[in-house]
């Protein structure tokens, strides 16, 4: 095996190692030392392969938008091909709430690493780039939408851009059983229903 | 001073203590042994006003519910009376965003806290409960603005409620300005116009 490929690899392994610990016990803990026992490794090891806490951080959080990213994928290959653009959101919103245990394991992550990143400039840099990429992706998929006239004319895609984003406001409310899953998903069924067809309003 | 309100007073005094640790070094940082250092007392003196973290943890967080209800109480009061269950609704959730100094710290506290209280169950209890109260109180307002005429008699209460706490996902978009304040709050109004008068959705 390449060198190179081994070297991701583990860094693979200590990102699991790492997120085992916060899903576990919390971000507080996940020091070093402690993503080293949970991975198996000596400390020595484990600065091989992250020379700091921040640097080990910055890889886990990337790796976890990058899992976000295949379950994506993966949720937009098992729609009806082309999908419409109402169902591509249902699955970014889906995946990024903590519904299903690998989901709210980088859900966890990603909060933890909000709070983290205000204060430390270095992760906020990162943590600010990849919510801008999140709202460029969905801000994309409406402007098309109302392009091809799928969503009314009068819609102004920056505020729906942001009333897509902020259904991520579910995942506080899920974690704490405030609000059932069958409950977020009806009621982000009903925000995309209206977006897409507010003249449809279906009666109850 | 009656005994009970100095008590009470000092209890106060820590808590303050705590949201500066925690809005200027992060949640990780809240030790007992630094909200002493940072509020001038020793850790034993401390440890007369709160016996553990957890029982310092939750009363800061009380604290700070009992706060965000004065801000909202106050800007209520500077609404015309009777106010718009609109108004209403509009106070409640900006007050829950960190959109100024006040609500920001009170903000960051309720996100650690809701992260922490994932790992420790006395919290649990109590950051499910908060969740549950401000939830019944939105759908209170709810359900007297359907029974009143002011929401089309087609919606769903349990949907709309759901869809105006998920509004509090603006903040971590706000934090990370990923998402500017003025933004939000047309979001926000955008979201409330349609809720209370979904025909008159005004043209761009």
């Amino acid at each position: 095996m390449p060198k190179q490929v081994d070297h991701r690899e583990r860094r693979e392994a200590i990102a699991h190692a790492l997120w085992r610990v916060v899903e576990q016990q919390g971000w507080a803990r996940a020091t070093m030392r402690e993503v080293a026992r949970e991975a198996g490794v000596s400390l020595g090891q484990l600065q091989h392969y992250f020379s700091s806490r921040t640097a080990m951080l910055t890889f886990a959080i990337d790796f976890a938008a990058e899992q976000t990213s295949h379950r994506v994928t993966h949720g937009l290959a098992a729609l009806d091909q082309p999908p419409h653009p109402r169902e591509v959101l249902r699955v970014v919103i889906t995946e990024m709430l903590p519904l299903q245990p690998d989901a709210r394991t980088t859900s966890r992550m990603n909060a933890a690493y909000v709070l983290e990143a205000l204060h430390n400039p270095d992760l906020q840099a990162q943590a600010s780039l990849g919510l801008r990429e999140g709202k460029a992706m969905v801000e994309r998929l409406i402007r098309q939408a109302l392009a091809d006239g799928q969503i009314p004319s009068d819609r102004d895609p920056t505020v729906e851009t942001d009333l897509i984003l902020a259904l991520t406001g579910f995942t506080p409310l899920l974690e704490l059983d405030v609000v059932t899953p069958q409950a977020a998903l009806a009621a982000i069924d009903q925000h995309l229903g209206r977006l897409f067809h507010p003249s449809e309003r279906p009666a109850f």
